[in-house]
């Protein structure tokens, strides 16, 4: 840190991604990526005219890749906010919706970034535990008063919420934004999209990092009321109105005209899930019941840290994090079906 | 604005980027893009296998390309950082160097972004007035105990200060950041880069989108002092720790290799920039003496807004800002000859 670091930002503690190596030697299932390539006409998409054209700056309004989108998703243009990855649209979503003094609520056990823009931003948190088996109690979020922000399904453990548990907690909270993060949701798990049409505090925020293969190219959305959407872009106008790159715009509207190839992709993973999930409950582990493209498992008796390193030093990678009460779990990202078998070949070995 | 909106943000006023028709049927000389494309190479590596990568996250640590960009400054790569346009650098300096209460300083008539961020996050702001003939006078800078931010050259002016009068800036502030915006730089100004190695307290800015001809592929950086450089990193981990997609990445560390294209392409743009100041001033106009890839001219007694708007008529887009003491001048990218004589073709009917 310099010496001029702002004292506001002195304590913050970042996020920390993933590994990422990059000599890409592993079998690589931690960082829930999708084991298939973007439809081929997304890779034609990115040809050389449109390389050419990168001289040129991208549309700050993203407005073909909002009616893609919206025509898709059976809403308007205005109910969609285009971000550099989901992140982005959570970022903004933190800053937006809680830096006045409301505060923020999200579960012990959730996506790690949270607290991170909960930090940046100095909001107060309310942290509301899971229950012993990982799973969310709707009724804890019941009239919080502030801002609530639910991943759905909950990352890491992939359990997710009923559309109908979604809209108890909506309903219960009509002063407060309620942010449904459904980066995983196109693997199993029952979307809120259709409840923006009715509830002006809902925002969802969704992702092409995972179910529409696309991670490296930096593409999330939020979908919710037009007031809302527009908050957000009035932030990004005020921070950074070129916020998504032209390829990544052209590949976007690309992907929504192949969507059918992205929902058989999330079909096989869905499949190789359950395989894996036979799998690993037959070698001992407790699996919980995912609806995302990853697996959270523990062995009893075995330490969950011991089976990261193991399976790392072996070649397949893993994510393992180091804290209460999760521990002696991984999240295991699914791969194909070959991936997989090497991954169960390992793990068997280390055992 | 929703209900719901933050109170802390209810009266920022969002950045007003150039427009960006998408029909693409104007000379478009109104947002500083290169009129030539990106170099074969980087177009090249832009190709399918690249494409299919995208299931991939992008590498957080943009490793490849501060390796790429270390070498060709002769700095290290741990005195760069990598962000998603040249705006997030700049946003992330004003974070991280003026939320502590010390404020901000900047000219009356520059990058039009700066108060937005200086908004955005509720720093006080210091406005330094230009001289009557729109140029920076140094000392009005010393000292001034705030972190200092200047364009060189500036915008929309394209005046520059050299090197040696930066230094004097830099020196006599050793307390506070100065952030010096170079995205204009390569079109014939003196850059500060090397004199990050003497003061920790210069952080110099610069971006891909004007003389690299990559505006679509959102690429900037900032070389400092190790120290200034985590500070930022910091943020970029605390806000979107994948910024930069895959390929930008790619195409970045690419171009980078092809550098003399991008020399020669810069040299070409002097060569019709004094073109074009040659035939204005033929033409009654009072044209100041650019360092950028941009000429900012006026005609007097002639209405500013109108030459905008006849021009837009005509086909031809420039950048007119309706504000005192500019708003008889029209600022005007540099294109190719041909784009630049369509240009003085229609000015010379409109007058």
């Amino acid at each position: 840190m310099s010496t001029f670091f702002s004292s506001q930002l002195k304590n913050l503690a970042p996020y920390t991604p993933g590994e990422q190596p990059q000599d890409q030697q592993y079998v690589k299932l931690n960082t829930n990526e999708s084991p298939y390539p973007p439809s081929a006409g997304v890779i034609a998409a990115l040809n050389d005219k449109e390389a050419a054209d990168l001289r040129l700056y991208s549309d700050p309004e993203c407005k073909e890749l909002k009616k893609a989108l919206a025509g898709y998703y059976g809403v308007e243009p205005e109910n969609i906010y285009v971000g550099n990855g989901s992140d982005e649209a959570l970022n903004f979503a933190f800053l937006s919706y809680a830096t006045d003094g409301r505060g923020v609520a999200f579960a012990d056990i959730t996506y790690g970034f949270y607290p991170v823009f909960a930090d940046l931003y100095h909001i107060p948190v309310q942290i509301v535990p899971l229950k012993s088996d990982f799973s969310i109690a709707p009724k804890d979020y019941y009239g919080l008063n502030k801002t609530i922000v639910i991943a759905n399904p909950n990352a890491p453990t992939g359990l997710a919420l009923s559309r109908d548990e979604m809209e108890g907690i909506i309903k219960a909270n009509p002063d407060s934004v309620v942010v449904v993060d459904e980066a995983y949701v196109d693997f199993g798990a029952e979307s809120c999209v259709e409840l923006t049409k009715i509830y002006p505090n809902l925002l969802v925020v969704q992702t092409y990092s995972k179910s529409r293969s696309m991670a490296g190219a930096r593409l999330g959305y939020a979908i919710g009321n037009a007031e809302l959407i527009r908050d957000l872009e009035t932030v990004k106008f005020s921070t950074n109105p070129y916020n998504v790159n032209r390829l990544t715009l052209r590949a976007g509207v690309q992907a929504i005209a192949e969507q059918d190839y992205y929902t058989e992709n999330c079909k096989k993973i869905m499949a190789t899930r359950a395989y894996t999930k036979e799998k690993l409950e037959a070698l001992g582990f407790t699996v919980l019941d995912s609806r995302s493209n990853f697996l959270f498992a523990m062995k009893p008796g075995t330490d969950g840290g011991a089976i990261y390193r193991g399976l790392k030093e072996r070649g397949v990678l893993v994510r393992h994090f180091d804290k209460d009460p999760i521990r002696d779990y991984n999240r295991i990202t699914i791969g194909t079906p070959e991936q997989m078998d090497i991954f169960l070949k390992k793990l068997e070995e280390l055992l």
